[in-house]
């Protein structure tokens, strides 16, 4: 299987950064400067759970595609009522909406992922437009080789066309790439498409509001708690 | 303008990398193993010229696109008879093809580069594939933030398709991108777009063959002699 494995493409939200996390420290901030106290870790959430229906109408074909900045910017407008941001102006407001442009890495992503880089292609396979994942990139030094996904194949994970393209656009076959993620759904719809698998286990995701994904709910190729043990299975 | 730029889009070939100098070294080599006693310089200038016509067949709409991979394997077959390949089976072949993938940056192109990456987003803008793009960079430590043109808008330049694309891909309107090329037809085009515009004298990209771009044929916003020029202009 190493031998066979080209490039590895990564899930980003919740995979390679800590949005929850990067979310609720920069609102914090944000809420003792403007003197609005709120759990700014529930709106992070609250804003994340807006996430899949948006993706889900452009998905089932009701709405063309949109590119996930502007879904973001969408589903800040329904919360700044609720969070006290209503008096904001726009250019405050698009501030706050880029805040997904400066989401951290867990602490272990990078020292994983530049051992990684020596020894495969490492793309990005994200609904994140490419605005968003280059500028992510260039904020918190992710190596990526390639910025693939959503934008560039025009849908939203998990459709197979977003897979698919991706791995046409490196010249590859599935079987030649490993999607690399946090969740099991994204793994499923990888392997069904002949794509081998590595799951990184983030329990702390969602913080105490975490539901899903607390271990592999399949043999998938590769299972570990942290991207250095990825690099240590790949013998990085 | 400096403070309005906010990406650097790059052609490749000759502009980052000496295609004439790569190609020419890897084939004298190939030949002395081969025993084939070729002017591999002349090859490497015969391959290329094949280019242009090979990618105004579609830019005419005379044929569908098709990535570059696959028209330089075409017009190697062009070329094999006449430089004693003709034995050389598949596999072989495509290595040969595949020497575009490993084309080396000129001398000044790394140190340019890596000091221009900590203020600007850097993206090729090439006629190159994502597969032959990206392979290069990792071959030779090219630090693109981002790999566009020809594939992923599906056409080839000086289509304006391929630069407006590009620009739209990193969210950028035209004037905040800045077009980096060695050829002066390259630059016309971006700037009518409304690119910015940087010009680097590459004299010798065609050896004693060359029969243009050897200077700058318009006030472009910068012109220098080098990468590390360019980032001389730019402040970094």
């Amino acid at each position: 299987m190493k031998q066979e494995v080209k490039a590895l493409l990564f899930d980003v939200f919740g995979t390679v950064v800590d949005w929850r996390g990067s979310i609720t420290r920069e609102m914090n901030s944000f809420g003792v400067t403007h003197n609005i106290d709120k759990d700014w870790q529930q709106f992070a959430l609250d804003w994340r759970a807006l996430y899949q229906p948006a993706m889900e109408n452009i998905r089932s074909g009701n709405r063309g595609y949109v590119k996930l900045d502007e879904l973001h910017r969408e589903n800040l407008a329904l919360l700044v009522d609720g969070y006290g941001l209503s008096h904001l102006d726009a250019h405050q407001l698009n501030h706050i909406n880029r805040v997904w442009h400066r989401l951290q890495p867990w602490a272990d992503t990078l020292p994983g992922m530049y051992r990684l880089r020596k020894n495969f292609v490492l793309a990005s396979l994200s609904n994140g437009n490419v605005e968003l994942i280059v500028a992510m990139a260039k904020h918190s030094a992710i190596p990526w080789d390639m910025v693939l996904g959503s934008e560039t194949a025009q849908g939203y994970k998990p459709q197979d066309k977003v897979y698919l393209h991706s791995a046409q656009m490196l010249g590859l076959k599935p079987e030649q790439c490993m999607m690399v993620a946090a969740h099991n759904d994204d793994l499923k719809a990888a392997r069904l498409l002949g794509f081998k698998t590595a799951y990184i286990n983030r329990p702390y995701e969602y913080g105490d509001a975490q539901t899903d994904d607390f271990e592999a709910q399949e043999s998938w190729d590769i299972i570990g708690d942290s991207m250095t043990e990825i690099a240590d299975a790949l013998d990085c």
